[in-house]
């Protein structure tokens, strides 16, 4: 099997510890054993606290963009650095590296690539690049609602969604730096183009991820025609 | 003046001769010589033609988007072969490669960078990272229409849009690889962030170029709000 | 069985589409299963093209190399397109890093490497680097004559022919970019030098190309001594 | 005037903000309109965060100095970010890259470069590297004590240190990744071997790094020789 | 067993030969062959001549020490010539390079990596990286003395040292650019916080550096702590 | 005026010290402060003796090839390391590199290339994609014989050659690595092709470079065509 694993940057919360991460190298490690992996890691609150910085600085929104993706890739590292020799030493800078490392056979961790890409961006064209059977998006959320639920009491959450659908709902979302969407427009026609299928999961709980991977459902399925 | 401008890949026609690309040679030179000038080239025919033989042979759109940049790339190596010293002699092949090559105050000429980019939304990645004052996307449409003309002759031609009815009246359009719109939604959502000025306009008739770039009205302005 | 393959710019033909090179990929994932391959791409017709546009609008032979290189290595990424995961995915830019991705045991693709090397010289060096056991190369013409034979009714085609004597014949041939010869001095120094075993052969015919990494005798060989 | 300026990582804090950068970016753009300038930033606090996640999720020593140097060149990014064209838009990653970027005449913002150095051992360096007039490094100490102050309170801070003073009072500190002392050893022997004119202050109050950076006297000298 | 082997430039005399490098070769051959090899070579005379030149021509230090990098690096490639397909061809630059090269199970060859460090470092910084199990300093020396043998006829000649008491032996000897001594601070530094397990042995006689690959004593040992 | 040098091996003999470059180094100096130049240096007897340690040792000619084009940039690092802030302080490693370096106004030293090119060659090269109005050839010789004056006692300088003329009193000659010529073919060819002013001259004789760089008559000048 060959996947696609977005990490989002709740996994890595401000004062994070070996406690904070263990669950997923744990995950990842056991997935990786007999599968082909690739982990985008987020930028999370880190990577807000600097672009915000930047931004007050007077940075254009392309340094933000850049800021956000240098945290992104030191997280990438980080979680590298628990992987051990299961994990290919280098963090790839783009499409082109990662599709080189992934040949090693070993789990590739990666965080964003360039500005104006997300790092979801990032999962959805790595997962194209490889060919992956499987992309799972691990946020901090429990899957793709028909509204905000923090705003709306009757938001659903729904159990598949298209592509098209996707589009709909994110449809007037921010695109500030560092504010990239649950899924961002470019991600989105990646997958449609693409036909990648894909899970929403909440990744605040380890376990989701690991039934993710595994094919279970946890979350929001993408697929690419509604039954 | 800092400008950017998109040359589509119009300008590059099979069999090619210099006396396709002379006329925007010249306007090229004029306009550096008192102004900063990034210029994005298009991959065009041959990209399409490339792209077309690679996904027949069975390439993941990924590299197709791969191909479609090596030929902008080409594209814009030829071009700058034209400029001679006016122009840095380097293509840039990614954001930061663009900054610094445009701290020398030579002309840049570059082409895609990134899979899941199009050429347009590279221009507008530009255009905030260097703080350009103008963006001249050449086409080979007059601008903007509130409808495909080709499809719709009561399409109307819009002086004025903001990015959100761009982004409007673009939803629909298809993305496989070397056919990416007008303006991509990544290039509508960078434009709409940085509040760049833009103008779409007509680049088969060269002096339409020279005429945006010295900030006349030539086709459509993007605007960050209807006035 | 280590081989090299120059296929010649004859199979990237204007308006190219899978047809043209359906044939070359199918040879070539064949003949790689059980052995090691590098294959260089000639520039061909869109070199041409280029090479004489950025001449006219004033280019060095340096940057018209340049051009007829950079065209070449997308004749290469397009064939690596068809070859999937047989073929290493980064086209190399140099010996070195050619010789890093061929101990990857799978196709290695690449073009033209520097000015003033035809991929000719190309394919001979990496013959000579990978310490290749044949060295085919694929061209438009059906081996060497004793003269031109578009010139010269007379013209012989030889079976074998020593390195001197390929010199001898070549010599007074042209040498602007993109106008390389059969094989150019260079390519003929180094084969001589490290005595590779070479087949010229027509590659338009796309089983020539299979019988001579198979060491049948299609075409000219290239012999370090006459017996 | 040509100034190396180490900026500790204490200028960095968890949950920084633009009120904790803006006087630093002040006095570097100031200082910079009429000398030039290398900045070398800390890792701080949230490096220390980082190497000690990476430490206990079983990371190499030489993993976790690189986790180090990731975050100094992230807060290198983010000091850039706030200097706007005042400074090169790339952080150096090795001494040639610095010098390289010296020769503009902008200022450089650079981070550690590889394990085994701390960044005061990269600022030595880059000192010795461009022939700099003065090294100030930007301590959250008030300069060199005899002792350690926090320790012993007969401490007492000098004046003046010879570079084998300075040796002996750090003879005996820590050297684990992110731990590296106010001067390592290598920095000592970098500023001893090209008689490089250092001076430590204590620079979370900024207008002591001002008046360093001048020539004046705060905190303690480093001097080749005791007058 | 994963080895760290530094051999010294003294096995890289002036009009060297394949003669004096013959014996080593056939040793790390052999060796590899059941093993993981990195060698990190020095500069040895050929280094300090040119360092003595470029001094006298008025370079800085850091100047001089990449003179002296680029020599050892010479060593490294003529070294790697002779391991042939048993090498990895790329001579790493950097400890990211070298870690990559290292995941191929091939003998990886360098030389020294950035100024300010001696190859001795960065075959310590290698050592740690790698997680070898043993490190072999082949010097031109029997091993670690009490004092300088060449000048205290007392001099004796320890069996086992801790890198606290090396780095007092070795305090107070010179740094100039190819002056490293037999084992640099940074080295002795990196070797206590790994405590990787050092033989220092004369490896003038070849046989003594395949006796302390396989474990066996001959010169001083590095131990942790005293027994 | 744009000038372009070669400096051929000779110049730097085993046990080389500030003696033997430094009038060079003063030539270069003063004719950089008022034109470009770009000095390309040979890898002289250093290179021979590595490159026959490795073909001793069973290396490939690439490899042979690739150890003398080290010892090239070791030689031109040495150089500009003498000419301090006139010279870029990067070592091209490519044309592209040096056109890059050559833009900064600076004096551009670098070694050889690629394997299969000579220094000659890259001088050649150098001298087309600079556009240089006068191509300098230091070597250790008087200038172009009609035959070789060490064999043949009737042997005569002459003042001019062709191109042609050239490439035939050359024929015959090695091409082993680090066998070159005094200009080997593809140097004639790129000569030719572009039409580059050329004289060969004694470099043992410093003088003499600086006079041939002036525009005087030393030694043998390579002429488009024969008047």
């Amino acid at each position: 099997l060959k996947a696609v694993l977005k990490l989002g940057g709740f996994a890595f919360p401000p004062g994070l510890s070996a406690k904070d991460l263990g669950p997923y190298v744990k995950i990842i490690r056991n997935f990786s054993k007999r599968n082909a992996l690739t982990v985008v890691t987020g930028g999370g609150p880190t990577a807000r606290t600097y672009i915000a910085a930047a931004r007050e600085l007077g940075a254009t929104e392309a340094v933000c963009d850049r800021i956000g993706i240098e945290v992104s890739r030191l997280n990438a590292k980080l979680l590298c650095s628990g992987l051990g020799s299961a994990a290919v030493s280098d963090i790839p800078k783009d499409l082109e590296e990662l599709v080189r490392c992934a040949a090693s056979q070993r789990v590739v961790v990666t965080g964003g690539f360039q500005p104006g890409q997300s790092t979801n961006a990032v999962a959805a064209l790595a997962a194209e690049a490889v060919q992956a059977d499987i992309f799972v998006n691990a946020t901090s959320v429990d899957g793709v609602y028909t509204s905000d639920p923090r705003k709306d009491p009757a938001a659903k959450k729904l159990d598949e969604v298209t592509p098209d659908e996707m589009a709909r709902i994110l449809s007037g979302e921010g695109f500030g730096a560092g504010e990239y969407a649950l899924m961002d427009p470019l991600a989105v026609r990646i997958i449609k183009r693409s036909r990648i299928p894909v899970t929403i999961t909440n990744g605040r709980e380890p376990s989701n991820i690991d039934k993710a991977l595994r094919g279970k459902r946890v979350g929001t399925r993408i697929v690419p025609l509604r039954r």
